[in-house]
């Protein structure tokens, strides 16, 4: 059975520099990537805000081409959130050299009448003050993930924490497990996390793959070692989104769907990174990402 | 069928200080770590180097407690290799203090009469010269698998050269791998090393695991995800330890045995960390060895 995948998130315009190029006001944003990359795993409903004006009918196109659902994009007086980065060669970091909220500022996340019955929610990284909004408007058993940021471990901890505490499953990087609990280690941070709330932990560490904690297991998903990375924007969102792209599209969450997802995630990552914005994962076929599912696993096969 | 493996390496006294404490010259060297981790796995012939005057008696009797011939370890007129070193908080790097080559600074590798027909070599980090001269002396057939450091990159690369060209198995860890082709990137480095020679290439991450690169496959062998580092001096040496001692233990240098041998490296890695110096690998035993490879691969299983 399959069952569709409530994403709320950014939408936005990316001006992006790597070794790789440059490009200017492309589509970016966490909801896009995850809504584009999860459309290969389960039907799925968008909710963000994007200017009235500045938003190209082919970008909504290219969303609905992949069957997204965009009842709930709201088009809001103002322009779009803009965002422009600068990555280091070996992309080990990246910095912002330009962030325009626009009506971003403002977003006020509204679930559509026609998405109601969602079962399985991915928040992306807003401000938990908007994830907790959403967290009441969602039906009670909903399976909710949760993605953060820094920002928010520095300025809102404790609306984050509540948001920890309702979600089922929280995703986030190595570093932010270290700010969150003080620990230096993720085999030390993670059992803390646990304690906050979520069934499901998630600790990503980007090209080094991610790991899975559970108070009864550890699984960890490698990343695919790539030759041609050329814009790693966005691959962490399409690593959510192939995760909960599967749970939403087999209506399961045990930890066996987990860990599967988890593979799916760091396979749809690994088109992300194979193109500036969205190009990759806009084209990407499902034959494909199954192959490099294959290539994840054989990668750690003893035969 | 089980064979010997020819080990050659540095001795050394160690002084370590990790947030964990504090340790002065306690027993240390590539060698020693590698000796004592494979001989879990296999009989270990041991050739080094240390003081005449120096070098306690206890010490090599924990080497031959383990079963290792120490009828290549020469005592020469002078003092054992010294090192200092501090590790930071997290571990992700460290600093070294103080080295006193001593009697390492001549170290001229003899191959006993006893250890003819060794048909597994493991040559630790030592200067690229003296490894082509142990090269020379051990028979043709032998396997050899080869350590090196930025050190030699820098400043001996065409003997380096030498060395990878006659290796089987090259083991180095990322930033070397760069070093060596200017490649940003371990999936672009490793097909030009692999041209260098090795028939099998391991680019070490250190807490982030290690993968192997042929020219037919790649396989990747996460580290164990630990909560109390105490100290990860020789984790790599233990890594290789494992791995070789596996090859030599089992008699065997096909794929399969390679990749088997370096969850094995992993696992007895894991166990270096757990104590200062080789508190912890001199005491493991084989059937927690063996409890750790199978966390290992449940890591990564899918069930």
């Amino acid at each position: 059975m399959t069952s569709s995948l409530l994403v709320v998130g950014s939408v936005a315009f990316d001006s992006i520099e790597t070794r790789a190029g440059k490009r200017d006001e492309i589509l970016g944003g966490a909801a896009t990537y995850i809504s584009l990359a999860a459309s290969h795993f389960a039907p799925i409903n968008l909710v963000g805000v994007v200017g009235e004006d500045d938003f190209p009918d082919e970008h909504v196109e290219l969303l609905t081409s992949r069957g997204v659902d965009i009842t709930g994009l709201h088009r809001a007086p103002g322009r779009t959130f803009r965002w422009a980065g600068v990555y280091a060669d070996d992309f080990s970091s990246r910095t912002t050299l330009d962030t325009q909220l626009g009506v971003f500022a403002d977003f006020d996340p509204q679930i559509p009448e026609a998405y109601s019955g969602s079962r399985y929610l991915l928040l992306g990284n807003i401000h938990p003050a908007l994830q907790l909004k959403v967290l009441d408007a969602v039906d009670a058993g909903c399976f909710v993930a949760a993605d953060t940021m820094n920002l928010w471990i520095d300025t809102t901890l404790d609306e984050l924490k509540q948001v920890i505490a309702r979600a089922d499953l929280l995703v986030i990087n190595d570093e932010e497990s270290f700010m969150l609990t003080g620990e230096p280690q993720i085999a030390t941070a993670a059992p803390k996390i646990i304690e906050m709330g979520p069934k499901y932990l998630i600790i990503k560490r980007g090209e080094h793959g991610a790991f899975l904690f559970t108070a009864e297991t550890t699984f960890f998903a490698p990343a695919v070692p790539l030759a041609d990375v050329i814009d790693p924007t966005g691959a962490g969102d399409c690593f959510a989104a192939g995760l909960l792209g599967l749970v939403a599209g087999t209506d399961s969450t045990d930890p066996a769907t987990i860990k599967r997802g988890m593979v799916y995630g760091a396979a749809t990552a690994s088109f992300a990174c194979e193109g500036f914005g969205v190009e990759r994962i806009a084209t990407v076929s499902r034959d494909e990402i199954e192959a490099r599912f294959q290539t994840l696993r054989d990668l750690v096969s003893l035969d």
